[in-house]
């Protein structure tokens, strides 16, 4: 039984984590079995047990260094998970994240030689789509500023994703998930693991 | 004796090919001697020769690992190839390729460290031009959706040239080959190599 | 006390070494030290050093050879500094550079191995301001084709930058510098180092 590890990236607002879970539901339906993994949640689980016994030398180390750390704890239980499951497991994740201190690589080279990943999927949306499932609630203007930033963390999932594919061979698919098409974007998922 | 190894790309329809056998053609012509050798044709090799003793091991391998295991291959032909040769070698190749299941690295990290290139040039051409050769048979009308996909095509290779030179600190030279120029075209790959 | 290393880019024209020198002694009205090592400048004190006692093999070697001897070389006495001084070291340098022979890399990853920098920040301009600072003396119109050059400069700048951002895990940060806001974008840059 094949057991690729296929990293289902996208920015917040473009649906990755709906589109992971309706292709789980779909493979099931005809029988296959996929697992998912949230990398975040694995992080944070990794980073509550550690307050517990939380070593002062943990402490001193930079800001950098202490999520380096993190990132490689929770690659290394996502790869041991990618070997004890049966069947093809998606790693829910990001290419790239934005923050007021820039861009930083969801899935850096030291997280890529644990995870040994076979794809990469950019899940994507149009600009003012993601803007609108970002602020649901609130009868916001879209503008075009909003909507060039917007590109940009595009833009940027996709220079990044363009990285990982040359230090690791594995291949980069976009699936575009406009809103109401949650199943055909995830039967496009399915697609690259039949 | 210099003996560089320069790496050709070009997405299909670019006339990448007709560029390096002009290059080595006017080459000749001031009594420089300049080697081609395609990346694609010796991996067609290797798996021919392959198939005749094929173990079963290899079968059982999944299709990622055999593809890495077969660019492997060809790039220590390649960069031997590169040594016994007297003069420069053009390797002609993609930097990226696009399929059903996405874009594919054409220099994964893996296949860089063994062919280990002094300079890669992307040849590229306006996105009409492109559809118009990849279709020269059918009079399809060429719609902005084609040109649309041929753009993406050229950012991929763009985006993953860029990383391979961050990884090789070899330089990348975009190289124009508007119809009919294709002399002028090779003279510019060849400027790279005085 | 943090010694972070924060690698500060931008194409010729967009102001980078000023923003640096700003940023130094803003950090100084505030009692904080920060401090600046200009890459280049680094490459050519050990390249007249070497002048003098140049042994024949260092000539024999190729141009790249030689260049990558260099560069390390640089890095290696940055990151000594690094440890050295008091507080932050800002890195003075380029992303990606543009000659003749096309786009190199200002960072390849040899280097980044050695630097191990915390960020990088690429200061950008809009293309007419940096044309207009290229060519000051000059009264040249800034025609379309030298926009696109410039955008295209830029373009490779981010993506060289966001495979740097994945092979290190250090963050990616834009900071617009548009003429006369030299201290805003050094402000900018100072944030990234509370």
């Amino acid at each position: 039984m094949l057991k690729r590890v296929v990293v289902v990236t996208g920015i917040p607002g473009t649906g990755k984590t709906t589109v992971c879970n309706v292709a789980v539901k779909l493979a099931e339906q005809t029988g296959k079995k996929i697992n998912v993994v949230n990398y975040g949640s694995i992080m944070v689980e990794i980073s509550q047990k550690r307050d517990k016994s939380l070593h002062r030398d943990a402490l001193r180390k930079s800001g950098l260094a202490f999520q380096r750390n993190l990132q490689a704890r929770a690659a290394r239980i996502i790869s041991k998970k990618a070997v004890a499951v049966n069947g093809d497991l998606i790693v829910d994740t990001h290419m790239s994240i934005k923050t007021a201190s820039g861009y930083w690589a969801g899935l850096p080279f030291h997280v890529l030689q644990l995870l040994n990943p076979d794809m990469f999927v950019l899940v994507e949306a149009e600009p003012h789509e993601i803007l609108s499932r970002r602020h649901k609630d609130k009868s916001r203007k879209r503008d075009k500023v909003l909507e060039d930033e917007i590109m940009e963390e595009i833009l940027f999932s996709r220079l990044m994703a363009a990285a990982c594919a040359v230090l690791t061979g594995a291949s980069i698919k976009m699936v575009d998930n406009p809103t109401g098409k949650q199943a055909e974007a995830a039967r496009e998922v399915l697609k690259l693991l039949v």
